[in-house]
């Protein structure tokens, strides 16, 4: 969006020239890299020209098939006025928080629909509105999902609007949290099949907030181009097998407000956020035996270890020529089925950072885990890798966090993956639902205060 | 990584009957993620089918159309023997190197033609050789390069067959280096359009080091989708614009290396590796006047402020009408032209980082740059999220890295753009020529290795 003086051309006269005629270009050695191989440069294919509507019952980026990138960004209302160092009443945080995500929601809808952001707020008018690095590059099935973390209520003045089933997760006996990942009062989730257009989108959304909230954390993930099959982590295995289909009554059950939300809440849904870093030096060395009882299903084609193929249920009861069960009762299917929820989850691969404390051996208490892995793997036993950081960004769109909290609960105590595994960021977040055209995120949330606070104002005539 | 019971669908049924009948699944709510919207998950094009040729005359990942994704990492040999904790004995490290650049070479043959990595050296056979991450992924032109630092060939006793130009670069006034970001006696470059697919390969690449070599960085980098276009970089504007193209003498004499240079080293190059964060802050809230005065080019269309379009040869001595050059002096584009390299960049964006320190606002004096963001702009000035850390992990590869040090010498002293960047971390490698069917890479250098010690050992009849 970058506008300069003096343009002989119009944006898209420009574009629709350079799309007709890229051949003709290519031939008078007009365009990059085109010489020596009989390879050319991806090319945006169906798949990336597509979009997601903004409007609708629900948020996007929920049940919208999931997209191949995504930044999580979490935000926290400044709570003093940055021009007079004053500490903001919850009227005037309210009015930031409106004024955000109003902002915030006119940029997603103009961004997801293939359109330049928007003007800025606060900013001179000569400073770009966008940061033009997606500049010709198509929308990608972007989504923007936003959500509403626990201390914002109060602090919006607006605790008994608060969603019911909203409340900061318990701390689990194997955490080992990082503040500066963990928490939030507002979450921004960008999802998309192109890196850079979620990139930008984020910057977008992150350069609305100056003045009124401040980035707490962000975190960013990837899968592979799986197309119609289950993604796979980082440990290799399928990942979101069991979640129901868009569309469905199991769906809607497992992910849409119940009844008894407050009204402004129906068809909005509860993300639960854990950074979980995954020790893959360890996972790595141990066998394709031990990999596989952990989780409780085969690698390889994603079928549980009572046999069938990837979608065929679990049978806990099959037992082996040993009289064991097949899958083991503390592997990871075993524990996790029968919780509703949609996972949505990413891979991440961060290289080495400071921040994160290594993985210590100390919850390294799994049976089947190997540990005879030392002599010939020096650089895993001994080396100063464990600082690695990659992972599962897990993310799962519930109707009610409390499953995902008795859920944990049971995989904190005894799940083999333990050996393997450790959550270190942690946040939980209401998500509004879908925007009327017109409306902006949780508008609802102001439109039912200020019908009570008309109600409360007008005399009662009974 | 959690379950529900009960599917009533093969998995193989859902998906045949979804590609062939996508419409009629979607009505029957028998597809995943069907239900409701009329998109689908991202299904693999035929970019990402393609596969780049692993043997040639140079290594892929170099004149190669630059794929979307990449990782670098930088391996160091091992000093000690990791059983008996004696030091290695030159032989030793040769030894150890020859046989991790076998290994390297053998995986990375069948990893970018579409195959599973091959046997891992030192692990149980109960182990599996690969990750499983990337199955059923295609190779989604993956190639992965290699390249050999300064400190090698001492370590090596291969100080005579080092090529001419392989030196450790200078340090530069601005250079803020990290030294964990820096250096490196092996660097591995891992390119493709699908990242899961370029996070398998590095970890293949990792995973045969352990007793022979260790981790010392990594680093990852994204581009947009631009197909033919020039990519942008995260301050928006084209880069890569005045590379030469592949299969011209430009290319030849700007990227593979000189006759002069040892003869295993022939169709070589050099990679010149830096680091550079970029203050998207400071940018974002500069006019579009002066980021286009900084670069010397329009954001919009990459045209060189002296007129015409992209690929017009910037004219520094055309003036505007009070008199001065259109493209200022200390100008990127000023100072960086008629430096033949190609540049292969990625953009970056980590997020927050503890290692990284601020960049700090004393090297902030290019006469273009804003000063007065400052009062609407609190999160900025005064905000702790300096230490974000995102910008371009610059890439060059050169006939001679002694052209890149003339250059940013120029650019250290009077570049406007430092008053937006910061280069935190520096490598050089020389990279080997391409390897031959039966070969690996840098086999040549053991070849000429031993014909000397052959004509050594052999008596001269004179």
């Amino acid at each position: 969006m970058s506008e300069k003086p003096g343009s002989p051309f119009s944006r898209r006269a420009v574009i629709t020239t350079f799309a007709a005629t890229a051949g003709a270009a290519a031939a008078a050695g007009g365009a990059l890299a085109a010489g020596g191989r009989d390879t050319a440069p991806a090319r945006p294919s169906g798949t990336e020209r597509r979009t997601e509507p903004f409007h609708g019952t629900h948020q996007a980026g929920i049940a919208t098939p999931q997209q191949r990138y995504a930044i999580f960004a979490a935000f926290d209302l400044e709570t003093t006025d940055p021009r007079k160092g004053k500490r903001l009443t919850t009227e005037q945080a309210a009015a930031n928080f409106q004024r955000l995500v109003q902002g915030w929601s006119a940029a997603a809808e103009r961004l997801t629909q293939g359109r330049s952001p928007g003007p800025m707020p606060f900013a001179r008018t000569e400073v770009p509105a966008d940061s033009g690095i997606a500049d010709g590059l198509e929308p990608a099935r972007l989504t923007v999902t936003f959500g509403l973390g626990p201390d914002l209520f109060e602090r919006i003045g607006r605790e008994r609007d608060r969603p019911r089933r909203l409340s900061p997760l318990p701390s689990f006996g194997k955490d080992r949290l990082e503040a500066a990942w963990s928490g939030g009062e507002m979450l921004v989730q960008v999802c998309g099949d192109d890196l850079q257009t979620v990139s930008r989108a984020f910057r977008t959304m992150r350069s609305r907030a100056p003045g009124v909230a401040r980035l707490r954390w962000s975190q960013q993930g990837f899968l592979g181009m799986f197309g119609d099959s289950t993604p796979r982590n980082l440990f290799g295995h399928k990942d979101g097998t069991a979640n129901p289909r868009p569309g469905t009554p199991e769906f809607d059950d497992a992910v849409w407000a119940a009844a008894d939300e407050p009204a402004w809440f129906s068809g909005g849904t509860y993300l639960v956020f854990r950074k979980i870093r995954m020790d893959l030096p360890k996972w790595d060395t141990s066998t394709a035996r031990t990999q596989d009882q952990t989780i409780g299903r085969r690698r390889y084609d994603g079928a549980p270890l009572s046999g069938g193929h990837e979608f065929t249920t679990p049978d806990l009861r099959k037992t082996g020529p040993d009289g064991k069960p097949l899958i083991p009762a503390d592997s990871h299917v075993a524990l996790v089925r029968d919780v509703p929820m949609l996972r949505r989850s990413y891979n991440y691969d961060y290289g080495f950072q400071a921040l994160a404390e290594p993985i210590s051996a100390e919850h390294d208490h799994a049976e089947g885990a190997d540990h005879d892995h030392g002599e010939d793997m020096p650089e895993h036993s001994g080396g100063g890798h464990s600082s690695y950081d990659s992972g599962v960004l897990f993310c799962a769109y519930v109707r009610d966090p409390a499953e995902f909290v008795r859920l944990q609960r049971k995989l904190d105590e005894s799940d083999r993956l333990n050996a393997f595994i450790q959550h270190t960021g942690s946040a939980v977040f209401a998500v509004p639902p879908g925007v009327r055209p017109g409306g902006h995120v949780a508008s609802a949330l102001f439109t039912a205060r200020s019908h009570l606070l008309a109600a409360r104002a007008r005399p009662r005539h009974g």
